[in-house]
């Protein structure tokens, strides 16, 4: 192997820092808790980015950009709002520096300290329903199904690549509707496509459900989410969409006529991913060697390795390998052809295992004269000879064989370790020896929900949206309770 | 006219806002300095992103992202960075708020002061140089050709909306280089990039130049630039390119073996495009009646407008309607069929002018009988019948048409302002009376430079690239000059 890097059972925090980084994901940076986004991480970014994109216009709806910036006064307008987003935020204070009239650098000019303070978006509720307060007059203004791109800011103090870090990239949707049944309709389907999303290409699977009131967002009347399963038995909420009911109309006073010309207050909605999700893509698919990325969101789908033997022939290898990549692009699969001579074919293989690359087609000589190459799979790491003859479309049906083995393999984990609890004493054994989503009972209080989480760490995950009926205990209480929840340790 | 809009001889400034505003590109925001993207203007910022993102692409470049927050000190590593950008900035000096004790709302909470204040980036120099400093050790790591984009603070006192905001979106590209050669091609090829896109996607010509010591970047060696002439015979600066030297690598202290294992400072460059474009776009194109937008980055590049007589064959009409949208965007064009009913055509007329949809298709039941439609061109406003048969095609070329015909009109009022000037009486008259570009001589001193702005408001744009030697005198102090350089009075 070229770089070193950590096994999951010797240190599976090690290891996930170590294929971020060594796998070319992201850095840290200087400033703390921020982290840089490198170029192979970006382009992973960019080809989830570009696929919720469509999926959300495809949904009717447009991007749009509001500001940075949003004046202390506003977040206050929303009472729980400000209680989630106030207290851990960037400030700004000032808007100049000056040369310190005592040689000790620049420094903030005093003189130039701002009326009101302005807080770097955690979240753009508050800035964007004023801003709807201009636009929406009428019930013809609606609905409005706005969505953004951006990064935000809030202040942790435990910082993880992707995971939890003090800036981040997100879309925030904001959508605004004349009535609740449609405002609700929205948060749902928004909730579906980041599930479609999740599983289809993200190769994840995810149980969908509504937080309790103690998980809910900030300002929300109802949060929805997504949960995943990492392979260390912890969850990942990998996605929430909320109904926020009329709270931020209120706090805005955003008002429409309706058809009878009577002045309403609008229904809202709110929805977000962000670049937590790679988090969970590293964590739900990649084994000891690196990463394991699904074809339909890997940059670089193919990678072609010429086996040279010096000189020899070397001409010949590197028409192949360029014409076969001509016909891969052709086919709409993405691919590199390696000819750098400068490092070794193994490693090269390393390096591409650490990266995830689906397939890599190893050619060498010999390959050549018997009109065939090496094609191997990252997931199974299985290899096989394959024809040159119809090898696009043989690798098209492999991408996509891999997008469902990595979802299948997923799933079959994520489902042998939902587990039932009906003890306190059988769910923190659980908790402890075997990880994985708990399901028990639980007596719908925030006061037993917190002390679960007090006493396990473990937290509700969601109460999943199908969830049967079932009479039964609260594990902690033993108050009557009609069905089980969702439990587990989480990220 | 649906929606009032001042006239350019009436109030040049006016008519700017309210295309920008009423038009549906931007408004104002309640931060001040900051404004709002509206959707029709972020899909034009959409479509304009991403042919450049495709041109970088397409050159070799990389998209990566870095942190929206520059440690202070950073700033004062390069003498001439800080005392250009350190003046004007958002400065963060907390991390938390908190309930006021006395009951006042949210507040500051003392004593979650940063130990060293972060600015909000107004450009990334900095810090990316910071961390290149851990990317680059060999000339094997050259070049490095990275890209972002993303949001910039620059505390502006006077703003106007994309011209100069306080925040703006843009992109930014950093370069690394092995040699001084390689990183003076790299600031040549991206400055051309930034022309080519300005002229065969904007439909905007412009100027290809170098500033003088006095406008160049904050920290640059050599500042390229393209300057554009809008329809009022002001500049506008639509992108800068600049070749850092080693200027960065050494605050930084960016090294990198060379192939004779000796270590060297790195070369850079850095170049920008922003927001700033969609304002050039508006004053460059429009008229009285609203936007005109090239049809290569129209977000919309056709609209049909169906000329219903109440019910009457109401549905033969959408269905020739759909069908019609359906064709065009088989053929590529974006196109939207305006099946509302509520407003008239004449109002959706006036909208979509204001809007400035290259190209509007009004389809009644006489020209359904008659297998034909009226089609209207945007910029100049002529009205054609056009048979069905084959109408894709012939929208195809006659948005090619209007692209070229924009262009050309606006080369041509161009060329007319570029007037030479031999004395400062005659520089100050064709200022006030003619405006547009002045080629005049220069004794080569920023003293002069300085002075010459004082008195006239004109500045140096820049000194063409393909500028003739000619002797002559400057127009200020009569000093001997080796060739005209080119003002003018910018945004």
């Amino acid at each position: 192997m070229s770089k070193e890097i950590k096994s999951r059972s010797e240190d599976y925090s090690q290891w996930y820092n170590d294929l971020v980084i060594k796998g070319g994901l992201a850095d840290h940076s200087e400033v703390k808790g921020c982290m840089v986004i490198k170029p192979y991480g970006f382009a992973l970014w960019e080809k989830m980015r570009d696929q919720l994109d469509k999926m959300f216009k495809d949904t009717g709806h447009v991007n749009a950009y509001f500001p940075l910036f949003i004046p202390k006064s506003f977040l206050s307008r929303e009472a729980a709002h400000v209680e989630g987003f106030a207290k851990e935020c960037a400030v700004v204070t000032h808007y100049r520096l000056m040369n310190d009239p005592n040689g000790g650098g620049v420094v903030v000019d005093p003189s130039a300290k701002l009326e009101e303070e302005l807080i770097v978006r955690p979240t753009s509720e508050t800035i964007i329903w004023n801003t709807y307060k201009d636009w929406i007059r009428s019930y013809r203004d609606l609905p409005l199904l706005i969505n953004q791109w951006a990064n935000v800011v809030r202040w942790e103090m435990r910082t993880r690549l992707f995971l939890r870090t003090t800036e981040f990239l997100w879309q925030e949707g904001h959508t605004a509707h004349a009535t609740a049944v449609e405002a609700i309709a929205e948060t749902r389907q928004m909730l579906d496509i980041y599930a479609e999303f999740a599983e289809e290409w993200m190769a994840l699977p995810v149980i969908k459900g509504v937080k309790t009131p103690n998980e809910r967002f900030a300002g929300a009347v109802d949060t929805y989410c997504i949960e995943a399963l990492m392979q260390d038995g912890k969850a990942l909420q990998a996605g929430t969409s909320h109904f926020l009911g009329q709270n931020f109309a209120k706090a805005f006073e955003v008002k429409f006529s309706d058809k009878n010309n009577q002045l309403e207050y609008v229904w809202a909605t709110s929805w977000g991913v962000s670049t937590r999700l790679i988090g969970g893509l590293v964590m739900a698919h990649s084994d000891d060697d690196g990463l394991i990325l699904p074809p339909r969101i890997a940059p670089t789908q193919v990678v072609i390795v010429p086996i040279y033997k010096g000189a020899d022939r070397k001409e010949e290898l590197d028409a192949k390998g360029r014409e076969l990549a001509g016909l891969f692009k052709a086919a709409g699969i993405s691919v590199k052809f390696d000819d750098n001579d400068n490092s070794r074919p193994g490693f090269k293989f390393a390096e591409y295992e650490l990266k995830g690359v689906p397939v890599r087609i190893a050619m060498g000589l010999r390959d050549l004269d018997s009109n065939s190459v090496e094609v191997a799979r990252r997931d199974t790491k299985e290899k096989k000879t394959v024809s040159l003859d119809g090898l696009p479309d043989y690798v098209k049906t492999l991408l996509s064989d891999i997008q469902q083995s990595m979802y299948n393999k997923a799933k079959a984990y994520r489902d042998s370790h939902i587990t039932k609890a009906d003890t306190m004493e059988e769910f923190e054994r659980l908790l402890d020896e075997k990880g994985g989503f708990i399901l028990a009972h639980w007596d719908g209080t925030a006061a037993t929900e917190d002390a679960i989480k007090e006493r396990t760490k473990a937290t509700i995950r969601c109460i999943p949206l199908d969830n049967p009926a079932e009479e039964g205990k609260c594990i902690l209480t033993g108050q009557p309770s009609s069905q089980r929840v969702l439990f587990a340790r989480a990220y």
